[in-house]
């Protein structure tokens, strides 16, 4: 296939398979501006779907760049009033958001006051709460996160090729990971949802109490409460229409026990918070909480991230990876999340996800909070597993499982 | 001076001369996805103003061929709940607005249905009809209207040239008609402006009751009531502050009474309407409307236009132009409103400025319709004049002076 046929297929896989537009749905399009025209592929794919209509924001990360640089704190916490209203819309229509990253300029955001950058974020993530919360959060919206390759970014993983070359060799992987060099595509797509389906099922008939994670500088507990559920591939929104919230997707995840989570880990890969690459981070968890840490880069970012609420320190999200994974077979650390994360086993600080816990969405606050569902404005998965690290399971009836030995699925 | 430092000339031009960004206010600018580049510049430009927000819009005609293509007519009808919150916020806040245009796909709606492009023209202006009659008509946003190149605008304008060169050509004829050449193009703006606000109050010292256009299948009368006004460059927002409505800007304009507009007038150059050329268009005048026309290219097009509501074939703009005009001695036809009407004399059929009218704002419905103050969805202006056209007033003193005597001003 040539380089316009894959990418045409990959807009196809991130509208059909991905956000499943069905007829009469309205579709919100976010890209970064340098993919404008797989974003207008995916445009035209939405409405051959019987899209309603389909809008394109195209975003450019040195607008944040500009208004971190030249903007007071009050004027940091502006939000445009059309942009609740936006979102709001997305929900109340059961409409369907894309979001094509693959930032074209990665350090944008490097320099800047880090607590100026978070508060930016603060502000704009509370100005649609209710799209978190309702939209994601409860499936309403059909939603997709993909990436698109950038030669900036690319030139981070292959730092000895040209920008370009870089860039067309970022194209391949992937299309490579998405299967979207693959004519049968969406088929292959549907074979790979069903045994992350079938993997999430069987951890579920296990009823797991603990997860333990062991390896070079980790000796973690995460404990899970017994409504806890493991979920993994397609999710099925309110109307009963199965979307693919990430693309690619390798992992099966549940929503944590916060109060339960004890011990160090380290971080086997570097990761972006607010745009600013955090490196070697060292964590160690007391009573829930993050109590020390330590990191050779981004170490103030870190801080200022995990200080942005009362529940950024605690945690949010498991999420299981084996080296089978074809992202950790590449051999590449990505640095971005949508890659790295499903390429290992993953923790995140922040909110938790209420439809990774049987009957979520009718739980009081006491019983989120008694069985530790975290809430919070941040959510960011750091990457904790390598071939050298193990995950066993410590079941409610008492037997012990090896889930994963040497970063290998033994299940 | 470089490519490079005049396009930042340009930008400077564009926020300080032309929206005359304030301490605090908060900016939009909507910019085809091309004009990235000026456009950030711009948004640059507005920070280092005081802007307390400024948001960017890219925007790419191929989205509004795909939804007509795609969609029904009840589709079409839909205005996504956004888009008027954005604007009144504008308005309400006393922002800047600017617009980058300059079509990379010059010919996106071409051999689409013609009733479909205008019923969602329609739409939209309905959407944000407060902004228009507000925030344009009461001059509460700081408002201007430029253009960028593109090479397939170029083409149009330059056939024999690579689009690359084309493209070229044509920033070095934008960069011209706008002074943006100058390292004292601020500077020169001021004294372009004075000129243009002398002219505009010679005009008003007359007291025109009509004016006179004749030349080659041109004999047409356009009556100006007793409270219209002639106004030219910049433009006062109610805070005081002046502003330049369109970059670059020759023409000094008023409100006809479009009861007492009889005649037939040929248009001098072509002109886009809904992305349709509309070419040797012939129009005839009766009882204040269109009663006959006729035109060798968009004749559907314009039919369409001119039906989209009760004002849409009455008169509401009379403009009056040179041929010292710049943009006139470049020779070129732009086939771009922007340049082809600050090229000549020209008129608009639909909505009429109130702003041109003394005390217009405070002006009953009833003294608005009697004076023949048009409203409508459309406003679109056709250039009639060359150097071959005289322009003649009637003044209510009952003496007749002759403004413009083959193109050329007399006054």
């Amino acid at each position: 296939m040539k380089f316009e046929d894959k990418l045409a297929n990959y807009a196809k896989l991130l509208v059909r398979h991905g956000l499943n537009v069905q007829p009469g749905q309205i579709v919100n399009i976010s890209s970064e501006a340098l993919h404008r025209e797989l974003a207008i592929m995916a445009v035209e794919e939405a409405y051959k779907c019987g899209a309603s209509y389909v809008g394109l924001d195209l975003v450019d990360s040195r607008l944040t760049r500009l208004r971190v640089l030249h903007s007071s704190d009050e004027n940091l916490n502006h939000v445009p009033a059309f942009l609740p209203e936006k979102y709001k819309e997305l929900v109340e229509k059961s409409g369907a958001n894309l979001a094509i990253r693959g930032n074209e300029f990665p350090d944008a955001l490097v320099g800047l006051s880090p607590k100026k950058v978070n508060d930016l974020r603060i502000s704009n993530h509370k100005a649609i709460k209710y799209f978190y919360d309702e939209g994601i959060g409860k499936s309403k919206v059909h939603w997709t996160v993909a990436n698109g390759a950038t030669p900036a970014w690319a030139k981070k993983i292959f730092p000895s090729l040209s920008p370009q070359e870089a860039c067309a060799a970022l194209w391949d992987e992937i299309f490579k990971a998405c299967r979207a060099d693959k004519e049968n595509c969406l088929e292959l797509w549907k074979g790979h949802n069903d045994r992350l389906h079938a993997r999430a099922h069987k951890l579920n008939t296990l009823k797991i109490e603990s997860l333990h994670f062991s390896g070079p500088g980790t000796d973690l507990k995460v404990g899970l409460s017994k409504l806890a559920k493991f979920k993994g591939g397609g999710d099925l929104s309110p109307r009963g229409v199965e979307f693919e919230p990430n693309i690619p997707t390798e992992e099966v995840f549940t929503t944590p026990n916060y109060h339960q989570t004890t011990g160090t880990v380290s971080a086997t890969r570097p990761f972006l918070i607010n745009g600013i690459l955090i490196e070697n981070l060292r964590l160690t968890f007391e009573n829930g909480r993050i109590s020390n840490f330590e990191a050779s880069a981004g170490e103030e970012t870190f801080r200022e991230y995990i200080s942005s609420d009362e529940g950024a320190c605690r945690l949010g999200e498991v999420a299981l990876v084996g080296i089978d994974s074809p992202i950790y077979q590449s051999g590449l650390v990505f640095q971005d999340i949508l890659y790295d994360e499903n390429a290992a086993c993953h923790i995140a600080v922040g909110s938790a996800y209420k439809f990774c816990l049987e009957g979520g969405d009718d739980l009081s606050k006491e019983t989120l909070e008694e069985i530790g569902c975290n809430e919070s404005t941040v959510h960011t998965d750091m990457m904790i597993s390598s071939n050298e690290v193990d995950v066993t399971a410590y079941r409610y009836s008492g037997e012990t499982v090896n889930l994963i030995k040497q970063g290998e699925w033994l299940f």
